[in-house]
């Protein structure tokens, strides 16, 4: 059993968490609940009430909950019906970035990953992308929105004309509780800072939603972009998000580049929405035929080019990049990768105008290993 | 914690499973070894030394040894290399049907699934099938081999022009010890006995292995047939298996049919074959397009049917047949499947010549449960 640091006010956590110490002292104990290097609390999985992700920041107690999971419709229309009761959605565009919670903390802005993480990288480009008084005004609120751009290094791509990274806001909630503001009092808050948000394509009758976002997303897909997220304009209930085939196509092409680093209910899943969508559109023989052709491709395609590629001695890798104003950013990103278990190489950083680019590679080291084992004749 | 049943020799098992009789008790105890409605003993996972699927008879505390997993060649020539030191291999057709053993017990012939479980078909079929004086000649031995045709209620297959049920002999091996005979002393009792065995394709220099076991594997493609296992004909190296392209798309149709019943890592790994197989033989692009083509479709198109099927209220179910001489067989199966936890809709027996076939609908519950709660709006 490991020693519960003495400066935790167990007390206080049962509090701010709804349950009992004893509870409390349970997590931290199984690390469940466990200190970060700059010494708040994060929690790993979620309890009941709590999302896993949910920060503790120990010098005030104040809370940042983890962003909750958005459930997938698999069946678009049959799914607006059972999950919604208001009587229009907010439909917003869902990017393929990496999820941020930016909050203020101790009077400084800092930027949160998914997993409750403080990310050095993110929080020099939070202060910079976002004004300060949006915090001073509203201490009690977390932006949470989608990081995206070509200097992202989880997942950088370059289809949103974005120079180097920007954060698009999608939700505003309240620190301590994570309750949402109404979709209008987001935007209205974001329009006063000057604060971009993800796009939205309208607020359409329930009655009518199915038809418009089918047709959004045959768009959103023909421009590579991944897909909705539809939204109770009061955010009384729980958002759904909804992607379009091509996202699903491009995420298993990924996926299958690292296919030993991912785990197998991520190809299942993107698999089986393909089958589901397929039917809910009605497709004809040929439409049916050229999905197939294009999952095949997305798995088959990179699976074998990765084997040919370590066949060839090269080792597998992400290739991103980060663009810093400050040298000691890359160096805390270095040590927050290490952190994560990410195995990264960082290469010499470019000056340019006044910052630096630093040209990281990720290794996947389980795929590497794994296929090297297989091309030296060992057995699956 | 369960009472170990008092007829139980503790001391005679720790000594025919070279262990302690505290390990006997705790693979009693946890039922990792489990008593069967005949009142004989299951292992239900391998330990150190012994496989998964022996059984003991309890009577004369004769052993039948659960059949060894046999490892696969994902890359056939490096695999042929690290796993082989014998000159020579011999090459047998690995079909498509379904493993038993069948062994002489209490003067009686009985045939045990790859599970261990007494299968009262399987047994039926065994007793035309096998003369009794194989084993009144060689009391010792088990004889392990694939049961295939389209009568199989496990692996119904029309591609063996095989009428009913037929069994193809691949191994003989000692009860107790489970060692194999080796290849040629296997072919000259199965001579002796005129015992069906499975193709033998040839016995091969090592060096020419890999060019020979790669044509074979085509033509097997060619005709819808599984592959290969590859034999030190010695048998004092473990077996190899290798199967053709075909062979895994097939079982991507049959396993996307009834995608919720089937373990992520049976899609997974047959869809890794098919990229090492491709990267192997040195693809042209228009080969790899093909191999994408045919893997797109062996996993989309059954999926889309089977969600269709379920959109139209049919249940998703596999039909198979069984042809039994005594209806009283039939009832017995029917129990055994009811024992292995199918659900089964058993059709009234029709009676064909001295026969009787009986039609038989395997219901896929978790298939048809997933489907119609998405297709209901719930969410993934």
């Amino acid at each position: 059993m490991n020693e519960i640091p003495a400066d935790i006010d167990i007390d206080k956590i049962a509090e701010l968490f709804h349950t009992t110490k004893q509870r409390v002292r349970g997590l931290l104990n199984r690390r469940t609940l466990h200190k970060t290097p700059d010494g708040n609390l994060i929690l790993d999985k979620s309890i009941s009430g709590v999302e896993s992700g949910t920060n503790v920041f120990l010098k005030n107690y104040e809370v940042v909950c983890g962003f909750p999971k958005i459930q997938r419709a698999m069946m678009l229309q049959s799914a607006l019906a059972a999950h919604f009761s208001c009587k229009s959605v907010a439909v917003e565009e869902k990017m393929n970035g990496y999820n941020t919670r930016v909050a203020y903390i101790d009077n400084k802005i800092i930027a949160l990953t998914r997993g409750g993480h403080t990310c050095p990288y993110t929080t020099e480009k939070a202060q910079t992308l976002i004004p300060k008084e949006i915090f001073t005004d509203h201490p009690g609120i977390v932006l949470c929105g989608e990081m995206a751009g070509p200097d992202s290094p989880y997942v950088p791509k370059n289809i949103y004309n974005v120079k180097s990274l920007e954060f698009f806001l999608f939700d505003i909630r309240e620190k301590n509780t994570g309750m949402p503001l109404s979709v209008a009092a987001k935007y209205n808050i974001a329009e006063q800072y000057n604060i971009t948000c993800t796009k939205l394509f309208g607020v359409y009758p329930l009655t009518e939603a199915y038809n418009k976002i089918t047709r959004i997303i045959k768009n959103l897909g023909a421009c590579g972009r991944e897909g909705v997220v539809i939204k109770d304009p009061a955010m009384k209930q729980p958002p759904l998000k909804y992607t379009s085939s091509q996202s699903n196509c491009s995420d298993l092409q990924h996926a299958f580049t690292y296919y030993h680093d991912y785990a197998k209910s991520f190809f299942y899943s993107r698999i089986a929405r393909e089958a589901f969508q397929s039917v809910e559109w009605n497709e004809t023989p040929e439409e049916i035929q050229s999905r197939c052709i294009q999952l095949g491709e997305g798995i088959l395609q990179p699976m074998i080019t990765t084997i040919k590629k370590i066949q060839e001695e090269e080792k597998i890798s992400e290739n991103v990049q980060i663009l810093v104003k400050s040298l000691n950013t890359a160096e805390k990103f270095k040590e927050h990768l290490r952190i994560l278990g990410i195995d990264a190489i960082f290469h010499r950083p470019e000056k340019i105008n006044n910052e630096y680019l630093v040209k990281i590679q990720k290794i996947n080291q389980r795929t590497n290993d794994k296929t090297e084992s297989i091309l030296t004749g060992n057995t699956w």
